[in-house]
C-alpha cells in the first residue's frame, strides 16, 4: 500500500476548542483508494515547524495532504512555506486574480489588497479550482511524491478533494480497490458481539475486522481491498454473510442506517404507526423518531408524562396502580403504553418509565432501573433494564432498547 | 511561555473512525499553567516513525506529552522507542509487576505473561502510579527537558495527569496563572457578536478573546495570564464587565451553564412551571428540558403534536383555524402554546409548529419557516422564525430560540 501523511494547519487547532475533523474525512477517502495514513501532524501558524514537519514528511511517505493556511492573511503560511522546501517560487497567476476580484465585487465590496496572495501559486503546480471559496489549492508532483495542498474549510476542501485530486491518487494506487461495509448491532457489548464472531473474523486476513462501539451502537466494520471493485464486493459479501448468520437479529443495519430509520422505514412500509409515552427519556424517542426526513407518515404523537398527574389525566394510568405499584414499574410501564395506543389511535405505543438520576433512587428502585413497554391489537409486553452510567447515558440507552424493541417486533 | 508538543499513539487514531481527544483536554490543562501547546503528532504503531517524531520534539520543545502504547502487547511500543530515543535502559521494577499480578489475581483471572512488560520502567524515571488500570505512567526530567507518558485510556490518562503531572509542571512555569471565562450569548449571529464587541476587547491584550461558534450557541472565551489568581481574575472581571454591558440580555450564561440549565434553574427559583407542545421539533425541547436533573420540579408534560389530528385532540387547536391560517402559521403556534398551558395547568406553555424540511416546503411557506408561540397568565406571544440549514439544524435552532424566548420573559 502507498502511504501517506496529513498535516492540518493553523494554530486554533491547537486550542482546547477545535479537533482537526477534516483529517478523519481525507483518512476515509484515502484509505478507499489504498493508501494508508501513517502520520497526523497538527502545527500552527508558525513558520519553522511547519518547515521542519514538511521536510520530515518529505523523507517518509509519498502522499502528503495538508489543509489550511491559504488564506489572505500574514498567519497563512502555507504557501510561503511549501514554496521554500520545495523550492519553487510563487508565481502570480492572472486569471485567479480577476477570479477572486470578480467575486469580491459580485458580493458587493472591494477586494482588500491582501487577497491578492491567493493567486499565487507554486511553479508547475496543479491549480484546484475552488468555487466555494477563495483560496484555490495546488496539486504538485515532486519525482516520486505526491503534495496536494486543501483549503480548511471542509465545505470548500471535501468537493475540491473529491473532484480534484481522488481520481489522480487513485491511479497513482494502480487500481487497487478498498471498500468497507458497516454491520451495526444491538441488544449485545462490544466485548460479547466480539466473543460471539472473532472464530469467524479470525480466520480472514482480507477483509479485516474491527469492532467499535460509539454511544448509539456496536458496529463491526469490515474492509476487504482487491483489484475489482466485484472481487472486493464478493470477499465482502462472503465474511458478512457469516457474521449476520451468527449474529441473527441483533443486526439491524447492514448499510450504515441508523436504528431509528430501520424501525421508521419498517412502519412505513407496513403502514404502521407508533406513538410515545415517556417519563425519563423526557421526548428522546419522539425526538429520535421525528429526526427522520418523512417520519410524520407514522409518528402520529408523543406524550412527556413527566409527572405522576400527567400520567393519570394524559394516559388513563389508574392513580391506584401508581400508589400500589410505584411509578416505576412493569405495570406502569404497560398502563402507559396502553393508554397513548388507545388516546392516539396508533398500531403501537411505547412506554418509558424510569429513573435517569442522579437523585431518587432507592435500594429496592436504584438510579438506572428502567422500564420499556409495549402495546400493538395483540398483545402487551415490558421490558426491565438496570442501566449504568450517568442521566445522560441512562436516557440515550433507555431511548435505544425503546426502539430496538419496536424493531424485534417485526422478526416475529 | 512554556512550549510543549503532544503526541498521540495508536494505530486506531489513523482510522476515519478515531479522533484524538485526549489532546483537546491536556491542552486545556496545560494552557491552564502557562504552557503553550505548539504541536500534535498521532503517530501508529510504527517504531521508526515515532522515534523520529520523538527526536524532532526533543529538539524543539521543553515539555512532551505522549498518551497511548503502553499496554501489554507487541503493538505497545511506546516504552521501547523512549527507551532507545532517551537512552535510558528498561527496568524491571518488581513492586509494580507484584500490583499488576495482584490486580489480575483479583479479579479471578491469571496473569498473561506479556502483562509483565508493564512492569518495565524507563531509568531514572518517575513512575506515575495508575489505580484504574495496569499501565504505569511514567514522568522523566532529561537536563531541561520534561519528558511525560501516559496511557491512551481518558479515564486512567485523566486523573494521572491532573494529579501527579500538573503539579509539577506549575512549578516549572514559575507560577504562572491562565484562566479562561465563558460567556455565552443567544440571539445573535457570530459575526454580529465580533462587530459589536471587537472594538472593546482589541483594546486588551491580556485576556486575549476567542469568538466561537458551536451548534448551541456563540461563545466568547476570554484567556487570562498573570502570577496570582487573583490578579488574573480581576483582568477576567474587568473585560467580561464590559463585555456584558455591550450585549445585555444576550448574554445568557458566565458559568459554563447551557440554556437549559438557565431556563430551569429561573423556574425552579420563581416556583414557575413548564409545559411544551411540539410538531416539528419532535420533543426536542422536552428532551432538553428534562436533560437537567431535578427537572420534574419545573416540567410538568410535553405534548409532541405531529399530526394536524394531534393538534386538535390533544391541545384543543380548532379545525377551521388550521384550515384558514394553515398549521405553519402564528396563530396556530398561539394556539398550541395556550392549549398546552391550559391542559397541564403551568405557569407557561411554549409551542412549536414549522417545516424542517427537507420536503414539505412551497414559495409562501418555505422549508426553515418556524412560529414558537408562548403563552403565559398575563399575554399571548409569537415568534416567526426562517431558519437556515438541513433539517436537524432547523430543529435544532427552533428548539434554541424557544428556550430563550422563556428565559427572555424573566427580564422583562
Amino acid at each position: 500500500m502507498l502511504t501517506s501523511e496529513i498535516i492540518a494547519i493553523g494554530s486554533e487547532l491547537l486550542t482546547p476548542f477545535h479537533t482537526d475533523t477534516n483529517s478523519l474525512w481525507l483518512t476515509e477517502k484515502l484509505n478507499s483508494v489504498g493508501i494508508d495514513v501513517k502520520l497526523k501532524t497538527i502545527v500552527g501558524d508558525d513558520e519553522a515547524r511547519l518547515e521542519e514537519v514538511l521536510k520530515d514528511a518529505l523523507q517518509r511517505s509519498q502522499v502528503i495532504i495538508s489543509t489550511g493556511g491559504l488564506g489572505p492573511t500574514e498567519d497563512d503560511i502555507t504557501r510561503k512555506v511549501f514554496s521554500r522546501v520545495l523550492k519553487r517560487p510563487l508565481i502570480l497567476h492572472e486569471d485567479i486574480l480577476a477570479n477572486i476580484r470578480h467575486l469580491f465585487e459580485s458580493r458587493g465590496f472591494p477586494m482588500a489588497l491582501n487577497n491578492e496572495r491567493q493567486a499565487l501559486i507554486l511553479q508547475n503546480a496543479q491549480v484546484l479550482n475552488n468555487p466555494r471559496g477563495t483560496a484555490p489549492g495546488m496539486f504538485i508532483i515532486d519525482s516520486d511524491k505526491r503534495i496536494v495542498m486543501l483549503p480548511g474549510p471542509p465545505r470548500e476542501m471535501k468537493p475540491m478533494f473529491e473532484e480534484q485530486v481522488l481520481p489522480n491518487l487513485q491511479k497513482l494506487s494502480h487500481g487497487l480497490r478498498v471498500k468497507r461495509k458497516v454491520l451495526k448491532v444491538s441488544g449485545m457489548g462490544e466485548s460479547a458481539v466480539d466473543a460471539l464472531i472473532a472464530p469467524i473474523y479470525s480466520k480472514y486476513k482480507n477483509p479485516t475486522t474491527t469492532i467499535l462501539f460509539n454511544r448509539t451502537e456496536v458496529q463491526i466494520h469490515l474492509t476487504a481491498s482487491g483489484s475489482t471493485d466485484k472481487e472486493v464486493e464478493r470477499l465482502l459479501e462472503e465474511l458478512s454473510n457469516k457474521l449476520e448468520e451468527k449474529l441473527g437479529a441483533n443486526v439491524f443495519s447492514v448499510q450504515g442506517e441508523s436504528l431509528e430509520e430501520i424501525v421508521g422505514r419498517w412502519l412505513a412500509v407496513k403502514q404502521f404507526t407508533i406513538a410515545t409515552a415517556e417519563s425519563c427519556t423526557g421526548g428522546l424517542i419522539a425526538t429520535r423518531l421525528t429526526d427522520i426526513a418523512g417520519s410524520s407518515r407514522y409518528f402520529l404523537q408523543g406524550l412527556v408524562t413527566y409527572s405522576s398527574q400527567a400520567k393519570i389525566d394524559l394516559l388513563g394510568v389508574s392513580a391506584d396502580l401508581i400508589e400500589e405499584k410505584g411509578v416505576v414499574s412493569a405495570e406502569v410501564a404497560e398502563a402507559m403504553a396502553i393508554g397513548v395506543k388507545k388516546k392516539s389511535g396508533a398500531t403501537f405505543g411505547v412506554s418509558v418509565t424510569g429513573l435517569a438520576g442522579p437523585d431518587g433512587g432507592t435500594p429496592e428502585k436504584p438510579v438506572g432501573l428502567v422500564y420499556i413497554g409495549l402495546a400493538s391489537d395483540v398483545e402487551v409486553t415490558h421490558k426491565k433494564l438496570q442501566l449504568p452510567g450517568d442521566r445522560e447515558r441512562v436516557r440515550w440507552l433507555a431511548s435505544t432498547v425503546a426502539l430496538d424493541l419496536v424493531r424485534r417486533r417485526y422478526l416475529l
